[in-house]
């Protein structure tokens, strides 16, 4: 947009509804690009592809239900470029559909089309049932309360993301010293943005590699695997609007160059929309 | 085995090789056949199944590595009688290698096959690094201080495994009294056999549906999506042997016909195994 805007120019574009722009190609193929806007040190941003790879199943004419599960294999770092994803439905029951997606990639140096990614996802139509919440909201102080928090590294994803941390960010100091491995902050899509399921995929990434919290470390991490189960539907993230969500992430263990990673993910009503869990290798 | 057997008889093959058997086919297509040995109400055991998953990349001439993450996603109930599993190396790098996985089988009726199952898998060369648990084994009496339990319900594959409960079985009566949905058990094989990573993958399910405890009503349930984090190596697994694992079990959130159950697997010595979640469907 130029300087020339006026109040009856229509709102820009999201960057996250930018990136996640899909072209259809043959059935259950579309094609994307990769944006600055969502860049990490040396690719897009894990949360964007695990939000690309659910965006092409929710695209698809046909898609069952609203999702469930979704797991996403990081197989190899995406690069600047077109990709294309490649989504199936592998088996479509009366209430429940599985998929199964692939990204690909052709090479720098040119060549053949190769996974980056694959992923599967559950989707489902779901009823009202008996529900109940067994992982209540930890008792935090409110948005509003805690501080903005400056992006920890000059990647542009970091700047997509509004933080508010309320405990177990990074160590003042790369010392070495040894400490839990918790960490809860509100978070939301920045500029804010009414959550949907794709937003709500990338956000389950946000939480920086737990072993540089544990050892005060900075040593090389990357997530290899990640797996989010919905356990809100539609209505409930409408009723989440733009507001603040709380993520709360631990490790489990850490061993011989991988760990793991389990987190939930609240409304600000308490409400838990979604728990994930993830694999990540480090090295070191 | 017949009267006859005599000392010089060599062992029988434990019920799980047996379940495990696969033929060789075209490349990365092994044919299976379903058994009675672990057969549960309308099909085989889901931790079974996920073994299979696993057993056919881990057989597979290209494998590298040992398995880190496992994601199988129930997609639909597997008949009795014979089945085929493909597995394909999507990306090999240096020291990971990323498989997708499907189960195949012609339907009842007759006519073209079917995926019952999807996989993917995570293999790698891990290397020994700074290793730390965050997860502490709970405090609770030795295997042989927990009577075991008698099968909760007289289906097949329970009879393959020893159970030992520590806390948090079934309720005494479906009378829908709310409680917590925590499960602690020791377990293993039966007979007992030395673990290995299909073994694992398998005992990783072997929890009964969270919310029949939850609501002590037993509701239709059954897993659809089961992730598993393997964080020892085939020497720790060696260590174990054919000892009992600590399995704990809980739900974080139940609603509108799915919960999630997240669950750790600790050797007798208290190291953890394992992690592993899963997204269950319940009815009511």
């Amino acid at each position: 947009m130029t300087d020339m805007q006026t109040s009856s120019t229509p709102p820009a574009v999201h960057p996250l509804d930018e990136a996640l722009v899909l072209e259809s190609g043959a059935p259950g193929h579309y094609t994307g690009q990769t944006t600055q806007a969502y860049w990490n040190m040396v690719g897009p941003y894990g949360g964007l592809t695990a939000a690309t790879a659910l965006a092409a199943v929710l695209r698809h004419p046909d898609v069952l239900g609203e999702p469930v599960a979704l797991t996403v294999n990081f197989a190899a770092a995406v690069i600047e470029g077109p990709f294309t994803v490649v989504a199936t439905p592998a088996r479509t029951n009366r209430s429940t559909q599985h998929w199964t997606v692939s990204v690909l990639q052709s090479p720098a140096e040119g060549g053949d089309p190769q996974v980056t990614t694959t992923a599967t996802v559950l989707m489902a139509e779901r009823r009202e049932t008996w529900s109940g919440a067994d992982t209540p909201m930890p008792q935090v102080p409110p948005p509003a309360e805690c501080a903005l928090a400056p992006a920890i590294f000059p990647v542009q994803w970091l700047q997509r993301y509004e933080m508010r941390p309320v405990r177990g960010m990074l160590p003042g100091e790369w010392d070495g010293s040894e400490r839990d491995s918790l960490t809860q902050l509100w978070m939301r899509d920045a500029p804010a943005r009414a959550l949907d399921f794709p937003a709500l995929a990338a956000l389950a990434d946000v939480f920086f590699p737990r072993i540089w919290r544990r050892r005060a470390l900075r040593v090389p991490a990357g997530t290899v695997s990640m797996t989010v189960y919905f356990h809100a539907g539609s209505e409930l993230l409408a009723r989440t609007g733009s507001g603040h969500l709380l993520g709360q992430a631990r490790a489990q263990e850490f061993r011989n160059g991988f760990f793991d990673q389990t987190a939930q993910l609240w409304n600000e009503a308490g409400a838990l929309l979604a728990t994930t869990h993830q694999i990540v290798y480090y090295k070191e």
